[in-house]
């Protein structure tokens, strides 16, 4: 395995690469700050449906969390997406892709070859792991975030119990699995997923340690003010500060 | 009219007040920064159910308002509240005036007359004005909120469409009036209203311009997270600054 290339931008560096996970691309970038720290936390970012890992605001994200907070950002391509691209692409390829049995299967595995991955690199070193995802980040990443006990903490949103056949009982277990803090993002005008889907996943979730964002807009339009939310909402867990989850009764004045 | 005590507290000085509309006491209180600039940003502060203007959080909101952000904040005392009291007090005093048909109304004109008393404060001024209030601080604040054109932006919840039979339509007409920009709370395990009611209340809110944020936990445990939130959200509509609901697909990398 090697970098096909490592971009300089700025205090960053931007590492691109392909794995060879027995016969299968996984393609992926990896962000590091100016002066990686090995243990620092290290953020799993998932992409949507027709975009790749480089699609907005992956980067956004990932040059803050890494040029502003000294993080390491993962992306990796979905599968049928990015460097593994198949005809015709986009939405097109993504659906039959989703009816494919194994397919979350799959792409759990590829996160978790990518992460031994990066973890294997001294610079990087085995820090705390979240997880951000929205809509394909989510219909591939709360599967994974279920099965991966490296991630401690994960953003999701932008998806509900629904798709295929045999997808509905796999994102259902695996919300029923999800015991890490979560913040899940809604999006109040989406035409992809109603109400009724968004809160079933949403209560679902295992874990009692999880709040709801919802916001006005279309299924792609998240605020930025929920980027950054994310950002601090990560920081927090992944740096073990204070979860800020006391009762507001116990604020001192 | 006559301030009954000032108090330097810290940075800060917090200014106790007794208003007299036509016979009846509004009780109140006004936080100062260091160096008030009239014309700076206000934040009116309702609180909850058997507390008075000095309830968690109220005080540590208008400390950061005003310690940190150079804003003015002001709070009065709820019908039967404070210094307002009425035996026996707290909520065995309220629901009964609750109850009572005209309490809305009085309570908008206290808030009213409060509020052109402090901007008629040489040192605070007319600068623009927003609202947050919880459970109590929504029964009231909505409706106020709704009738009070200076209110440009406000945190509501804690609170769904639900009360005595003279309220209930006086909620749902003050949500439909609203048009400014929200901020609303939700707690998950809201032990005095269920989701159905607080979803009502969103869903209600005529502005577009509205999100919802749902936490774990009880009817008061609402994560101090939510409080910086809600400052931020605030100042950033208060000072005119981007509201930053640009879709992220136009996030600039």
């Amino acid at each position: 395995m090697a970098f096909l290339e490592q971009i300089q931008d700025g205090p960053l560096r931007r590492r691109e690469f392909d794995l060879d996970r027995g016969g299968r691309t996984v393609s992926g970038v990896l962000w590091e700050p100016a002066e990686p720290a090995g243990g620092a936390p290290l953020v799993l970012l998932g992409h949507g449906a027709s975009g790749d890992r480089h699609q907005t605001p992956l980067p956004w994200l990932a040059k803050r969390l890494a040029g502003e907070h000294g993080c390491f950002a993962l992306a990796i391509d979905g599968p049928v997406h990015g460097r593994r691209f198949v005809a015709p692409g986009g939405r097109e390829s993504f659906w039959p892709e989703w009816q494919r049995e194994g397919t979350v299967e799959d792409m759990n595995a590829d996160w978790r070859f990518a992460l031994d991955f990066v973890q294997s690199l001294p610079e990087v070193g085995t820090g705390p792991v979240g997880y951000w995802g929205l809509s394909m980040g989510t219909i591939y990443g709360a599967p994974f975030v279920a099965a991966e006990p490296r991630v401690t903490v994960a953003v999701l949103g932008l998806m509900g119990i629904v798709g295929p056949a045999h997808y509905v009982p796999t994102i259902e277990a695996a919300a029923n699995a999800i015991t890490c803090p979560v913040l899940f993002l809604m999006q109040l005008e989406d035409e992809l997923f109603n109400r009724e889907q968004y809160l079933a996943l949403f209560d679902a979730l295992a874990t009692t340690d999880k709040r709801l964002h919802a916001n006005p807009g279309l299924h792609p339009q998240v605020p930025v003010e929920e980027l950054h939310h994310s950002i601090d909402f990560l920081l927090r867990h992944l740096r073990g500060e204070a979860t800020d989850f006391s009762p507001t009764f116990t604020v001192s004045n």
